[in-house]
């Protein structure tokens, strides 16, 4: 099954105190639809200026990333530029340009419509419902987030959690989201809000999904060095939802290794600027690391 | 076999937002002796004044913790006060009153030389150095530390690297002590000083063990509530070399369950102030949550 997604496409500058790239091929969309590209075909849902690289259309098709529903229209395509700290912890937006990205309203293709897998990347949450809006009946809703909506546009996310079955957000969303410092009982109250899926993620700590099965720690795979976190979560959602596309059937017996999968991406997506190391890599360099993951938990 | 632990015997005064808790039974060595407890015999290693209450003497022995070694002396017991902000994970110590302590130099009853586990819990690197110079080839040695001895006595504290199997210490430690952010490479480095296995304890994040036998990334137990987490580190190390003396043989084939044994000790230890909880716990209960420990990270 191929999988809807939805999201930004940037060009995002990205600096480190090792190096600096300037308009890398960016955007939640971007990460997430390569990511889940190795799974399955993906149907991306975009809009970008007429600035933006032909390269960048040739690596979405390369990907097997189908781009009826991308946008190109006359303008400058968002540009992110951004700056890490030593630690790769810490970043500091510099400079956000929406350009076209002011006026994105998709109006998705008929065909589009009907998909059953539907990834809602972090957008804003009125896009994300305007998207939702017009499918029908999918099998499987997952929405990302960001902080910046939990403080702008806080009651457009909470009414999403009661579209969607999965929400992912990171540990400090989760604890702003519900003023809990515990994440068990932050994920308690998440779950309350609608989403039968949460899944917390904590960087280099892995994840934690709360499901109907239970409690899932899902482990991140170990770095000797991160060169760019950037776009990792929109990675890591991106394969999950990608390898769950790819087995169908039941969400809850795949989810574990659809998590498992997901990070297994988004440790190389932090290997690379941008999206460069990610678009090297192949499924099975995806399955050897989940090897190695499972290796590593396993006592 | 028996494990022999040295460290701090102290009472506790704990302040958390939520309650305040005077002269709780505490130290490294308290906690870590409990925690070996429920798996071996344990020889303590310590001093106390002549305040320290009977209750505390009949804990210990109620817990199987043998005392030949335990000087009681004219003078106030080490006194720690303490007070932890609302998220728990940062503390301030009020109050640091060494007491007796100040004069400890431990002389070890002859049994207790050929002890073959020992545990040099947090103290200072030249008392850790001056146990050991009484010993006589212990099988296992592994030795706890903190912050303040990596700023202090960094030179005494690389010396004893040398002359143990085993290091244990916090995230934030192995990045001051090998000035480097990742920790993977950070492991790579302390291995270089010495030790065979590197231990590394990231709180709610679980640990990372570094074996000859590779990567461990052991979970911490979910916790819907801590309510103390002082002497959690401490209940770690004691209950994972409390668990490797009770099963002898190989250090290697155990190590991954030992340490997963440890978390889970330390996870009751949070549950109550100070050894409240810990006391409460069986044998039959750790192993519980060991069994909820494997089955929340298996994929």
């Amino acid at each position: 099954m191929s999988v809807l997604v939805v999201g930004s496409t940037a060009l995002d500058s990205i600096k480190t105190p090792q190096a600096e790239n300037p308009r890398l091929l960016g955007g939640s969309a971007s990460h997430a639809g390569v990511a889940a590209s190795f799974f399955t075909p993906v149907h991306l849902v975009g809009i970008v200026g007429d600035d933006f690289p032909k390269r960048y259309i040739n690596l979405y098709q390369r990907h097997g990333i189908h781009l009826e529903a991308l946008q190109i229209v006359p303008g400058k395509t968002f540009h992110w530029a951004g700056e890490y700290e030593v630690n790769m912890n810490n970043r500091r937006t510099l400079k956000t340009e929406l350009g076209v990205f002011e006026t994105f309203s998709p109006t998705l293709p008929k065909a589009h419509r009907e998909s059953a897998y539907v990834l809602l990347a972090n957008i804003a949450p009125s896009l994300q419902h305007h998207v939702l809006d017009q499918m029908q009946r999918p099998k499987f809703v997952i929405a990302d987030t960001m902080d910046l909506w939990l403080n702008i546009a806080l009651a457009e996310l909470l009414k999403l959690l009661r579209r969607i079955d999965a929400f992912v957000l990171n540990d400090s969303e989760a604890r702003l989201l519900t003023k809990d410092d515990n994440l068990l009982s932050a994920v308690q109250k998440i779950h309350r809000l609608g989403p039968k899926y949460v899944i917390v993620k904590k960087g280099e700590h892995g994840s934690l999904v709360s499901s109907p099965r239970g409690l899932f720690l899902a482990p991140a795979f170990p770095l000797q060095k991160v060169v760019d976190p950037t776009g990792a979560g929109d990675s890591f959602v991106g394969g999950l939802v990608g390898y769950l596309a790819s087995r169908g059937g039941s969400i809850d017996a795949h989810l574990k290794c659809a998590v498992v999968h997901g990070s297994a991406v988004a440790s190389f997506c932090c290997e690379g600027f941008g999206l460069t190391r990610t678009t090297r890599i192949t499924r099975q360099a995806i399955e050897d690391r989940v090897k190695v993951l499972r290796k590593i938990v396993r006592f």
